[in-house]
C-alpha cells in the first residue's frame, strides 16, 4: 500500500548548471546564416536582437556545462524541484504493465515550463542594461512567463500574441496584464510586418511565425529593447535542461531508468529540456556513459503541423516575414499557415536546429498526434491523475498512452517518462468544445 | 545568497492522522439541534444526509487524533506535502522586517485546498455503498475537487453552483464537466427550494445558502445519494488539518515558529485546517505544550460579509431554505444575501460551530477586508511571488500585508504564516475588472 508516488529534490540537490548538448554532439548543428550574404552569423550578429549572453550561449559548441547565475538559481528555488510523479492511476486505467512517470512542470509559476527560460533571459537583459523586452506568444504560456520574469527583474514587457490563441484563451492576456505587460494580437496594425500580413489576408488567424516577425521588428526599432524567444533556439533549450537534469536524479531516487522519454513538440524547448540530459549518455563514443541503456526519444507533434515527420530539412526563416536569420531545420516552409488547433504552442512551422540535427542522426524521432486523440488522452489523464493538461501536453500524453498500450500487448514492463509541460486551466474552452463534440481533426496538406 | 525558500516533507514524514480540535477544547461547541424538537442531533440523525463516518466525525468530542484511511493517504501522496514557501520577494516589496511564509495549497489537483476533504468524503461514501454524491459550490473550487474525487472513487456527482459565480467563472463548470459531473446554477428550477427562491426573487444571484438547500433536497429525495459539504462543518475542518500538521513540521525545518497565523474565512475549513494544529498548543491547561509561544490567529473575511465581526452568535440554519439542522454560530442570518463579490467561496452567512466557539472564547479573531484592498494585495503577491491568488486567498494576503506593515512601523521581526488556499487562474475576469477599474467595494448593511 505504501508505495512512493512523488520524488522531489532537496534544495542542495538542485542542478547548479545547465547542460549544453551542442558541445557533445558528434555532428554539430549547422550555423544560422545571413539571408543576403549566406555567411554564418556570430554571437555579435545575434546580440543585435538578443541579450549578449543568450547570443553567446546560442552558438556555444565548446562548453557542455554552463553555470546557472546565482540570481536565477535563487528564483528557481522558489518553485523547483518540480515533482516527478509515478502515474499509478493512469497505469491502472490503461491496464498496462508499463511504469509511467511524468515531470510535473504544471505547478510552476504561470503554469508551465516556460518560466525556466524567461527568468535567465530577463536576468541577462537586466545585467546588460536593457530596459525593455518583447516577444511572441502562442497559447500565451511563454508570454505569461516572460511578463512575470520581466516584472521580477524590473523590465518593461510587450507581447505579441497569436490572434487566434488570444481569442481562444482570453484569460491569458489578462494574466499578462496582471504582471504589467502590454499585449497585442498578431498580426496587428502596429508593425510593418503585421500590416503587410493583414493587407494580404485580412482574416489571418496569426501564427507563431507572424508574431515573431512583429516582436523582432519592435525590438530592432525600439531603443534599449531586446527580443526574447520561448522556444526553437538553442539557448532556450539549454535553460530548460534543468527539467531533465532534475528528472535524472529523481528517476534514480525512484530506482528506475527510462526506456522511453516523451515530450510534446512545438519548437523543441520542453522536449530538449527533458530529453537532452538523458540523451547525453548515448550521443556517441564521446559520451560519458556509452554503456547506459538506450532510450527511445519521442517528440509528439500535431498531425496537422508535422514538421519532424513530413517537413524538409533545409535553411528557412524562423518567422513568417523573413526577419530572422536562416536556420537549418526541418520545416514546413515559413509561410505555412497552421490549422487552428487549440495547442497554440505547437502551431509553428519549424523545428530547432539541434533537434533537427538529432532527427537526421537517428537519435530521436517524431510522432504525429491528431487533435481528437490528444484531447481524449488529456481527459483520461485528468480523470485519473487530477490535473487538466494543457492542449500541448495532451500530445505527449497521447504518445505515452500509445507506448503503454504497446506494452500491454507485448507484456513489456517499460519505463516511460513524459513531460507534463503545463496545465490546461486557461484552455477550458478547448475542453468545452471537446465535451460538446465540436472539436475536429485537421489533415496536413503539404 | 543561498537562502532556503521552500520547505517540503518526505513521504514518510506526512501526517498519518488528522487533528480533531473538538476533543481538546475546554468549552466544547454546542450541538446541532433539530429545528422542530430543539433536541440535539446524534450521528445517526446526521447520517441520513452525510456519510456515516463523516457524521460520526462531526460530533466526535473524544478522539483528538483520527487515522487517515490508507486509501486516502495514498491519494494525498500524489500531491502532498504542499510547499511551505518563504515569501522573500513580497517581504522585500513591502520593506518589512516580518518573515512571511505561505502554505501553497494552490498546487493541489484542481488548484485549491478543497481536494483534502473531497477525497475522504468520497472514500467514506464509497465504503458505505453510496453511488451518488451531491453538493453546493460557490466559486467552484469545492465542486471541482468533489467532481474529481467522485470520479476517483467511482461515484456519480451532481453539483449546484451559485448562479452568480457560475456566470463570473464559466471555466469552473467546464472543469467539473471534464470530470463527468453534472452542474446546475443555483437557484435552479430543478428543486422545490430553488423554485421557491426564484418565485420570490427571479433575479436572485444565488449564494452558498441557496445551493446547499438544493443539494440537500436532491440528496434526501434520491436513492443511495449522500450530501457532501466543502466547508463550515467540523469534519471538513478535520480533514483540512493535514495543512496545518504539515506546516508545523515545515516551520520546524525552517527553524521558525509563527507569531501570527492567517487564513481567509468563508465557512472555516481552510482557516481551521491551517490554524487548529497550531492552536492545540494554547487551547488551555489541558494542551500539550502550555508554554508554547502564543499565536495571534486571524480569520480574514470580506467586509461585505462580516459574520465574525458583525454577526450574532445564535442558533441558525446552515442554508437559506431551512433544510439543515440549527447550528450554533456567528451568523448574519440565513436569509442574508451576500453582495456579488468575486470571492464566491466567502459569500456565506455563517461561521462553523468550532470557529464560532473559539471566537467567543477569545482564542482567535476576525478582520474585515474590503474587496478592492483584497485585489490590490493579490496583485502585489502575484507580481512578487509569481502566483495569481484566488480572490478568496487575496483576503488572507491583505490581512498579512496589514500585519507586515505594522511590523515595519514597530520594527518587529514577527513570523507570519498564511494559507494560500488556491490560485486565481479561473478568476481572471475578476482581475480584468480590477485592472479596468470596474471593481467596487460593497458596504455591509446589517
Amino acid at each position: 500500500m505504501e508505495r512512493q508516488k512523488r520524488f522531489l529534490l532537496n534544495e542542495d540537490e538542485l542542478p547548479r548548471q545547465w547542460y549544453n548538448i551542442q558541445a557533445e554532439m558528434v555532428n554539430k548543428p549547422l550555423p544560422p546564416i545571413h539571408p543576403a550574404t549566406k555567411q554564418p552569423l556570430n554571437a555579435d550578429d545575434l546580440a543585435h536582437i538578443f541579450a549578449a549572453e543568450c547570443a553567446k550561449q546560442e552558438l556555444d559548441q565548446e562548453h557542455a556545462w554552463i553555470d546557472i547565475p546565482a540570481e536565477v538559481l535563487e528564483r528557481y528555488k522558489s518553485y523547483r524541484s518540480t515533482p516527478l510523479v509515478r502515474a499509478y492511476a493512469l497505469e491502472e486505467a490503461l491496464g498496462t504493465p508499463a511504469h509511467i512517470y511524468f515531470k510535473n512542470e504544471s505547478v510552476n509559476p504561470l503554469g508551465s515550463h516556460k518560466i525556466n527560460s524567461a527568468l535567465p533571459q530577463c536576468y541577462y537583459c537586466k545585467q546588460e542594461g536593457t530596459t525593455n523586452v518583447t516577444t511572441e506568444t502562442g497559447a500565451g504560456q511563454w508570454g505569461a512567463a516572460l511578463s512575470y520574469a520581466a516584472k521580477t527583474f524590473g523590465l518593461e514587457c510587450a507581447v505579441y500574441q497569436v490572434k487566434i490563441s488570444m481569442q481562444q484563451k482570453p484569460y491569458r492576456s489578462s494574466i499578462m496584464r496582471t504582471f504589467g505587460a502590454t499585449v497585442e494580437g498578431s498580426p496587428s496594425m502596429s508593425t510593418r510586418a503585421g500590416k503587410d500580413i493583414i493587407t494580404k489576408d485580412p482574416l489571418h488567424p496569426g501564427s507563431l511565425g507572424t508574431a515573431i516577425s512583429e516582436a523582432i521588428e519592435l525590438a530592432t526599432t525600439t531603443p534599449n529593447c531586446k527580443y526574447t524567444l520561448g522556444s526553437v533556439l538553442n539557448h532556450v533549450s539549454l535553460h530548460q535542461t534543468i527539467i531533465g537534469l532534475e528528472a535524472e536524479k529523481q528517476m534514480a531516487k525512484a530506482g528506475e531508468y527510462p526506456d522511453i522519454v516523451i515530450a510534446c513538440f512545438g519548437g523543441g524547448s520542453n522536449f530538449g529540456g527533458l530529453a537532452f540530459p538523458f540523451m547525453r549518455h548515448q550521443l556517441s563514443a564521446v559520451s560519458h556513459q556509452p554503456s547506459a541503456p538506450k532510450i527511445d526519444f519521442i517528440a509528439a507533434e500535431p498531425s496537422s503541423c508535422p514538421k519532424l515527420t513530413k517537413g524538409k530539412f533545409e535553411y528557412d526563416f524562423g518567422d513568417s516575414a523573413g526577419y530572422t536569420p536562416l536556420l537549418p531545420m526541418f520545416t514546413l516552409g515559413h509561410d505555412f499557415k497552421p490549422a487552428n488547433i487549440h495547442a497554440g504552442g505547437l502551431r509553428y512551422h519549424g523545428a530547432g536546429t539541434i533537434v533537427s540535427q538529432l532527427v537526421k542522426d537517428g537519435l530521436m524521432r517524431g510522432v504525429d498526434i491528431p487533435q481528437l486523440e490528444s484531447f481524449k488522452a488529456g481527459m483520461l489523464f485528468a480523470q485519473t491523475e487530477g490535473i487538466i493538461p494543457a492542449p500541448e501536453s495532451c500530445h505527449a500524453i497521447a504518445a505515452t498512452i500509445r507506448e503503454a498500450q504497446k506494452c500491454k500487448e507485448t507484456g513489456e514492463e517499460k519505463v516511460i517518462l513524459f513531460n507534463l509541460s503545463g496545465h490546461g486551466l486557461i484552455d477550458m474552452t478547448a475542453y468545452d468544445s471537446f465535451l460538446n463534440g465540436d472539436l475536429q481533426d485537421f489533415e496536413y496538406k503539404g
